[in-house]
């Protein structure tokens, strides 16, 4: 029998809702043969907008109600204690229940990381989850970890961080043995603080293919798969990452609009332009991994268009297939096997 | 009687030594009539460039021997015990001694920032100096700070490199009240670390204008002049801009490089890559302020050009003129005083 993974997609979730989540949800199914969705939600509201679409017969898609939606600018604890029949829990409650092998969710991080650990647990020896992303590169992109879920993170979280890294480069790009590096400052001046030069030595010994120290240029390199640094520093790296892009296009674009000359020219070279925007499109890039959990949850941005919803649900279904939390569970477990063997 | 400031320069230092430091200094006596130029390093190199240059006669220009060069990476201790008559010592002792009122350096930050402290001493309240930049940003420039003199600073830390990069920003822009913001992560999940909040409630009490917590995406926009942070994540968010600029610009020649067509493309939109080039050229943002010494030294970039050196002059001027330090001295004194009445 041929494997065949079921997704659950908060369908409420979002800036957009419905009208994103649902066309994603038909596009994805298109896009892959071997997957079933889940939409939760307004059942009515669902049914309606899969009318509208002509996809209410889709034997691969099922709607599950769901009463109530958590708010974009919800905090986790109220989100957490007041909506149990949440769109968002429902998706995760189902993934709990082995009804999916993923739920995907463009809600608001904070509700979504609270409600996923609260329902699916972390993995043993994992104290935190960590987001991971990819990150836009020369040759592809870097899966980048943590991007906000940890801060202080301890020489430990570290370790795991790039245990949890490794795994889910190679569910997603299907390499071998993913380069993994440990974000610090350069050389001169001070190599770095306690927590990373704990982590150094602790990866020297680790069962991952690891090159040292990066910087943050490195980022955007070859020379690396995965960059593995705290939550603060991880969040800060990409929120600029993102301002800086977004700058330098706006600046393009009012460069080529400033007279008619130079409107002339942008359209000459708008196939060039194009290839590069194409290249870099964020959209190709939705969809961060909460990892460390008993589960696997997606978390995709919140303006997500349909496109970009649909590549968070294509995420999803790489880790399902890789079994991304089942290979991290074990490769923890060696880990804690030897700190106890050296505690006897 | 006009005012008159007198720079000394590192001949030495930077990647490219002598060819550039010298064609530098002959540039920005070109560009400014109120300084004169000291140049430091051996005394036959020198004069020899000066001659090929046709500029042995400038009277604003003098020559400093100096017998021994700091390698550009000779470890920082190294070069503070084994060579204390190279170029880059010696231009720092002209501060000390008063015959400068600034040097400026492109040789390894690390050695220079180990003896600009043990030469000049840090002002009194300053544990340990910043380095601060600015960074190109929609409407100009962000003055960041610290870029990786220090790591886990403290709340108190922060609040000093507040005082002090809102003090640079007045001498540079000729800014009245520089928005100061402190540079956070993501409003969901966790809203900063212990020193950050800590230096949130000291900031809200500060002479300065502090606009709160800033992302790392703001920097790029005209919300903030000066964005403070740990030295361990403003040295990643700087090595993550210029490797991202870095690869947008390599990635967009590429593009333009495929075909004829495309070739031809590129010509045509020559003009407007040219515009944007000139508005983010990082030579025009080249010199680095060490922060909190008693007395003012500029970093230029080891790789700088003559242009890129030259502005890194500028800004030495710029901070000599404003006397930065003093007015530094003066801001800290006041929380000095503040202090000790409290513990009264």
């Amino acid at each position: 029998m041929d494997s065949h993974y079921r997704i659950s997609l908060d369908a409420m979730g979002g800036d957009h809702g419905l009208s994103v989540t649902v066309s994603a949800a038909i596009e994805a199914l298109k896009q892959h043969s071997d997957i079933s969705l889940i939409l939760v939600g307004d059942e009515t509201q669902i049914n309606e907008k899969l009318r509208e679409l002509n996809a209410q017969d889709d034997s691969r898609l099922t709607v599950h109600h769901a009463s109530q939606t958590v708010d974009m600018d919800e905090p986790p604890a109220l989100a957490l204690r007041g909506k149990k029949d949440s769109s968002m829990r429902v998706a995760i409650n189902l993934v709990k229940d082995d009804k999916a092998d993923a739920a995907v969710s463009a809600g608001n991080t904070g509700a979504l990381m609270a409600t996923a650990r609260f329902v699916l647990k972390t993995l043993p020896g994992i104290d935190r989850p960590a987001i991971c992303s990819p990150i836009p590169s020369h040759d592809g992109h870097t899966h980048m970890l943590d991007l906000g879920a940890n801060i202080d993170s301890s020489a430990e979280h570290l370790y795991q961080f790039a245990i949890m890294g490794d795994e889910l480069a190679r569910a997603i790009d299907k390499v071998d043995s993913p380069k993994v590096g440990l974000l610090n400052i350069g050389q001169e001046d001070i190599k770095g603080n306690e927590q990373v030069k704990a982590a150094n030595r602790l990866l020297k010994e680790a069962p991952v293919n690891y090159i040292g120290y990066v910087e943050g240029d490195d980022i955007f390199s070859d020379r690396v798969d995965v960059v593995v640094c705290d939550g603060f520093v991880g969040n800060v790296a990409l929120k600029t990452t993102e301002g800086l892009a977004k700058m330098l296009s706006n600046d393009l674009k009012a460069h080529f609009k400033r007279t008619w000359y130079t409107k002339l020219m942008a359209l000459v070279a708008m196939p060039v332009l194009k290839a590069l925007k194409t290249q870099f499109d964020p959209r190709n890039y939705n969809g961060a991994s909460f990892l460390g959990l008993q589960g696997i949850v997606i978390k995709s941005h919140g303006g997500a268009d349909s496109l970009s919803f649909a590549n968070a649900i294509s995420i999803a279904r790489k880790e399902a297939k890789a079994e991304v939390p089942k290979h991290i569970r074990h490769r923890l477990q060696a880990l804690v096997d030897e700190g106890q063997k050296q505690a006897q």
